[in-house]
């Protein structure tokens, strides 16, 4: 067993925390580029709470609104531009994963020359970027917790993420109180990608201690939590289990990567702007029941952890667990047919060729695009 | 729930590491000052090991080879001045916990002027030192892995930690086999250590998920090595899981702090310089006893790890733990006396105060006395 473990995250947890922005963000700027989405964060008045701490605390910001669902490039380098043009020193992120992603983008590229497709295929390098900030409104992606940022290419389709440890926060304000007026179907599906993140670091073949361990919690944390927030339970801890588990999901797959159905829902969002977490509950079963003999001490344990007893019945656990939250999709039902696979499958080849080596079983593009037929 | 969670540890793991010693120090400096006890690290071959490695790398060093069991502030004042004379700009620890808390406080000292005590006592402080790389040889303290520093201050007795972000490791290169030429009785009495560590930090009152998360992988880990090893296993996955679990036990504490056992043993081998190990495995048991009902669901957690059932059997379970590795003592059999009694509680309160507010049940003075007398 050989592996590293470098993940200087910052965390700073706990109701009401998102006041004390201001005083975090102050030790890293002095004018913060605020990157929300196009409504959300005005709507809950989350955008005016930051602001005004930003405000007490001495500091001045500039606001770009304009990143919409799994981000594009090309926002990226516009949001880049504009916090150039405004003078801005440090950058803060309040929303889901597009947004964090994108305002990691916009941190990046506000420093470094260049196509951020060279920076994002490795054909380049830095490790600098503006400090930022994240305050996640969301409990799935867990961006705050690593260094990568998932972009689109509005060009060729192409979803991949850029990765390097200058785009880990300095600071991620994670309040469980700014994921509950999340609606109900936003939680079902990021919670389950939350749940997809723990399992597939835990199984990949990457995976070491530090993942295991941290993976095992947060995955028991959501099996507690998840459906139970999603009939309506306004039980405090249940919020906390939830958002905790959702950063310690970003936290694993930072060194132990994602595996297979991460690798073949990029390809189908990429195609389609289709809900990232809905993708993964379409592909995760079938895949699950293709991976499980790879590790079957693994899948057994997560198959516990859900409430059954054997690595076999692993995909049957996950079913039910999507039916309790109204998520039991097929790629069709999401806007998919027959014949997108040969490009996705193609296309997972591309991007997520990582995560098609990390899955315990490693399969070919034949197979793959089997695996995306029988999602259908 | 309120915590931050911030611990820029570096863990290079794996067999065969310490050969990278040089490609890794390379990055934080141009001369070494390499720290040592008086001989085993020459003895084993890993001094020159390491010293080969960077000369191979184009590094030059200096040797401090003074550091001897429960290290002394002014040990670690002398070693500070030679790595000044010397014009070192890293150091390099190859040891246990004295050892790499020793060199810790040198790195500390060759750029803060002034009595480290001040330090210790949060009297003054400084977020600087020379950057650390730390090589541990037991697999116990944990020191690898955290910001602390125990010392004992040779004029008055107090052993008590130097804490701060500045000590921790730019790089623990943590070697399974390096722990393998442990003496039988060394690998109980640190093996018992890095159980500590992982048990006070989850019952802790300052623990955190984190902490809880990695506290309850590393006590599965070392409930399933420990007495094998202790037996002559050679089988490399237990080695690999004491050594990882050692680690965690050090970060650990760095969040969630330590609580009686180590607060108490402290003016134990404060005043008579006994091994760490064996003071604790005389405290551990009546502590438990005296703590359990402070928190029953963790100690139900711990108990079972150990092969128990509840909370009220855990003392039980340790002390047969104890026993199976030949560490059952008392106080009395480490040179402890009841005259011993008031000035250890007097000092207790005195080094150890977090210590003994993070305990489930906090304790007084007299029921702190009261307990080292039964540990007699």
């Amino acid at each position: 067993m050989n592996f590293n473990y470098y993940l200087p995250v910052n965390v700073v947890f706990g109701c009401g925390k998102v006041k004390e922005a201001g005083e975090i963000a102050k030790k890293y700027g002095k004018k913060a580029l605020i990157v929300t989405g196009r409504s959300s964060a005005k709507k809950s008045g989350l955008y005016d709470r930051v602001n005004d701490s930003l405000k007490a605390a001495g500091m001045e910001s500039a606001l770009f609104d304009k990143v919409a669902q799994n981000p594009l490039t090309t926002t990226a380098e516009e949001g880049a531009e504009f916090a150039k043009e405004n003078g801005c020193d440090v950058v803060i992120a309040i929303g889901g994963g597009s947004i964090m992603d994108c305002a990691k983008a916009i941190a990046f590229l506000s420093v470094n020359e260049g196509d951020i497709n060279d920076y994002i295929f490795n054909r380049k390098q830095s490790d600098q970027a503006l400090p930022l900030i994240l305050i996640p409104t969301t409990c799935g992606t867990g961006s705050e917790g690593n260094g990568f940022a998932v972009l689109t290419n509005p060009e060729n389709g192409d979803k991949k993420s850029l990765r390097c440890n200058a785009i880990i926060a300095k600071a991620s304000i994670v309040d469980p109180e700014c994921m509950m007026t999340m609606p109900k179907k936003v939680l079902a599906s990021v919670g389950f990608d939350a749940l997809c993140h723990s399992m597939e670091a835990y199984t990949s073949k990457i995976s070491q201690p530090f993942t295991d361990a941290l993976a095992l919690y947060a995955m028991e944390r959501i099996a507690d939590s998840l459906v139970d927030l999603y009939n309506g339970s306004e039980d405090m801890e249940k919020w906390e289990s939830i958002t905790i588990a959702s950063t310690i999901g970003g936290m694993v797959i930072n060194q132990a990567g994602v595996t297979l159905a991460h690798g073949m829902e990029h390809p189908a969002s990429g195609l389609k702007d289709i809900v990232h977490g809905n993708g993964l509950a379409a592909l995760t079963p079938v895949i699950v029941e293709a991976s499980w003999k790879g590790n079957e001490a693994k899948f057994a344990r997560i198959s516990k952890i859900l409430g059954g007893s054997s690595a076999a019945d692993c995909a049957a656990q996950i079913r039910s667990l999507l039916e309790k939250i109204d998520l039991a999709v097929t790629l069709s039902d999401l806007g998919l047919a027959e014949e997108d696979v040969p490009w996705m499958a193609e296309n997972c080849m591309k991007v997520s060729a990582a995560s098609v080596a990390n899955n315990p079983v490693v399969f070919t593009q034949e197979e793959i695009a089997e695996i995306y037929r029988k999602a259908m």
